[in-house]
């Protein structure tokens, strides 16, 4: 008699979880729906390209679902795309699944260091981190920008009438953790000093630092804090940051906050001007220099390929320069901008690591060029991309001689 | 109109998704019912206490569920307990993450390794890589633990009339990669010399090796392969695993395997003998000796506290040493002998990785000695348990005496 009241309990749980699914997926349809409205209504992108638009895509659920049959990323190699697109849904698991643990039980967040200058990269980062947050459930209350718009008492007051335990300090992500970028770890620390029990969660960043100096000022700022976790993007700063912060904060190894926006082949859709875009670093990072226009002008035109050269670093949409435009309408419209820039050309050579991930992102085959003693494209390549190395779909390589020639390659053997 | 039809199929399209559900949790039940009671036919451990039993918690949706009110795994440190579970249930996120990740579309498996040998944490390990496989639906075609019970041909047959790529070969986890343990690394370098096109998948290792000799010879058979993937369990092993394998083999940090069988307090219903269970390694790894009789003695006859000083390698379970037992019964038993031997004391000093992670599991109290250099705990610690560092949870210290005065303090503000 007790075995069939036991069956009969477990058969009750079953339909009660299968109605809670049900509920849930009502939830996350309308939830998803209302924000990507919410999120771009005074920007100039239209939603249909938002990132939040492919809402099934960013439900939690999805991340378990299997993926139904859709075309390849990059559709004329198919078997590498399919290797490639599984190693980015991955990355995408991961970074829910770690953001959600950090986030446990936060609902207010404060984004610290929004990146308020033209590079897309870093819009994009910001673009990942805030697609994020909403699906976490967590507000984002305050965001500043640099040490002259940060002020202690505007967070203060944004965080008025809030338990302090319901209440996050996100830290921006990307390549400016250490001292290449000081003034962004200058406004780190002095938040780390404003805000010492209120619990700091930063988004996954590169660690490089040149000065001992600073790394120790640094380390004396976030060991003095009660509850600063870390997150390194790639095996390299990991290591660093084990060795620097290792016995005094929480550091992860996730990656790059970008792949949270998972696949977006429908930002292509753009009028292509161009065959191959050569995307060069204009301020000189890692000391590297492209963009030998003879070069690329003696092997292209041989192959009757156009391109041209250029970086997306110098200039902004114009809507980003409003003066009444807020962060969050600049962090998209310059990530919009971005892809769009990618996706006027058919195929990439780049030496920044967010041209590779967007390219991605996107579909569009490229082959990364990195001289950089740095090795943070190939640093961040061996971490998490491994699976994305495939004909037609992307690669690293270490001249623009090879870049070029692997380009032609492909081209030949009709890969892309 | 057409906004009309597209508001329906997504409708549609959710109840589609809400029918999956319930099917999936049907199949779910139904798999874990009736894997548990395969597994445990033979054995003497009941299945009411096989990890299998708490089949929701198993299920990959159980993964993003909120968790219902239950009670605190460390009963009398509830707010410790809290931070720290939750810490346990990302470990499980993360390991079912990622091992589907590396298993996608893999069918059959061979458990190259299993640990035919007295050592309760190898056997724990080897029952969360059952566990996971079961949950990815792939089945064990073969088992082998040493050179001795290895042959190639065996193993060719298993694979019989199998496409090879939907078989997968399983490194068992552990602390054995490296040259600590040679005979191990010398069946797994074996392996893969003898398929060299089977994708080769390794559950969470600790590395370690002092002989550069042996890192070659391993460097180059791994490197031969064309696809075996290596994961580190801890970030020092991580960081040597880089230095050695990073250019050739793929390798992620993952935690320890057996946190993929989540939390079993139910397992700590045994007659308790003792208050404190002092488990001291007498194989010495890292040179560690401990268990000073006269220093127990003093310190817990003047509290009141029981206690003995034993050690989890040198006995197996009756069942276990029966001619007949296959590798799963043996695996499984020694496993249950093991939290038994555990559950029959109320606190725990320990020297050993799994006694810390077997504690966590079944909410034992616990302090872990480590004198080792290698600083495999310290290293596996600071790595994922971090958030487990709490009053009446858990502790690392480096002496006997600290982990004594700490349990006695805990005692006295009645935290255990």
């Amino acid at each position: 008699m007790s075995q069939v009241i036991h069956v009969r309990t477990k058969y009750v749980l079953i339909l009660g979880a299968a109605l809670l699914s049900v509920v849930t997926l009502f939830v996350t349809y309308w939830n998803n729906d209302s924000l990507s409205l919410d999120g771009f209504r005074n920007t100039a992108s239209s939603s249909s390209s938002s990132p939040s638009s492919s809402s099934s895509s960013s439900s939690p659920f999805s991340v378990f679902s299997s993926s139904s049959k859709k075309e390849p990323l990059f559709k004329k190699a198919p078997i590498g795309s399919a290797k490639c697109e599984a190693a980015l849904e991955y990355q995408k698991t991961v970074l829910y699944n770690y953001y959600k643990h950090m986030f446990d039980g936060i609902k207010y967040a404060a984004i610290i260091n929004f990146p308020d200058y033209p590079n897309k990269g870093d819009s994009a980062i910001y673009v990942g981190e805030r697609e994020l947050l909403k699906d976490l459930g967590i507000e984002t209350v305050y965001m500043c920008a640099s040490l002259n718009d940060y002020s202690r008492e505007a967070l203060q007051n944004s965080l008025e009438g809030k338990d302090p335990k319901l209440v996050a300090m996100a830290f921006q992500g990307g390549g400016n953790f250490g001292d290449l970028y000081p003034d962004h770890q200058a406004l780190r620390m002095q938040v780390a000093r404003d805000f010492p029990d209120i619990r700091i969660v930063s988004f996954p960043q590169s660690i490089w630092f040149n000065s001992e100096d600073y790394l120790n000022q640094t380390r004396e700022v976030y060991s003095a804090h009660s509850d600063l976790r870390l997150a390194a993007r790639d095996r390299e700063s990991y290591g660093r940051g084990v060795n620097y912060f290792g016995l005094t904060n929480d550091l992860a190894l996730v990656p790059d906050i970008v792949f949270y926006l998972g696949p977006h082949p429908e930002l292509r859709n753009q009028e292509v001007t161009t065959d191959v875009l050569v995307l060069a670093r204009r301020d000189n990072e890692g000391g590297q220099k492209h963009g030998n226009e003879q070069l690329y002008t003696s092997q292209f035109s041989a192959a009757n390929l156009t391109y041209r050269i250029d970086d997306w670093l110098d200039w902004d949409p114009p809507s980003a320069t409003d003066p009444e435009a807020t962060f969050e309408q600049k962090g998209l419209d310059r990530y919009y901008a971005g892809t769009e820039f990618l996706a006027r050309s058919n195929y990439l050579i780049a030496d920044r690591l967010h041209a590779h991930v967007l390219s991605l992102l996107l579909g569009i085959p490229h082959v990364v060029v990195e001289t950089s003693k740095m090795g943070k494209v190939r640093q961040y390549h061996y971490t998490w991309l491994r699976d994305c190395t495939q004909p037609g779909v992307s690669a690293v390589v270490d001249s623009e001689e090879k870049a070029i020639q692997m380009l032609l390659e492909w081209k030949e053997k009709n890969l892309i």
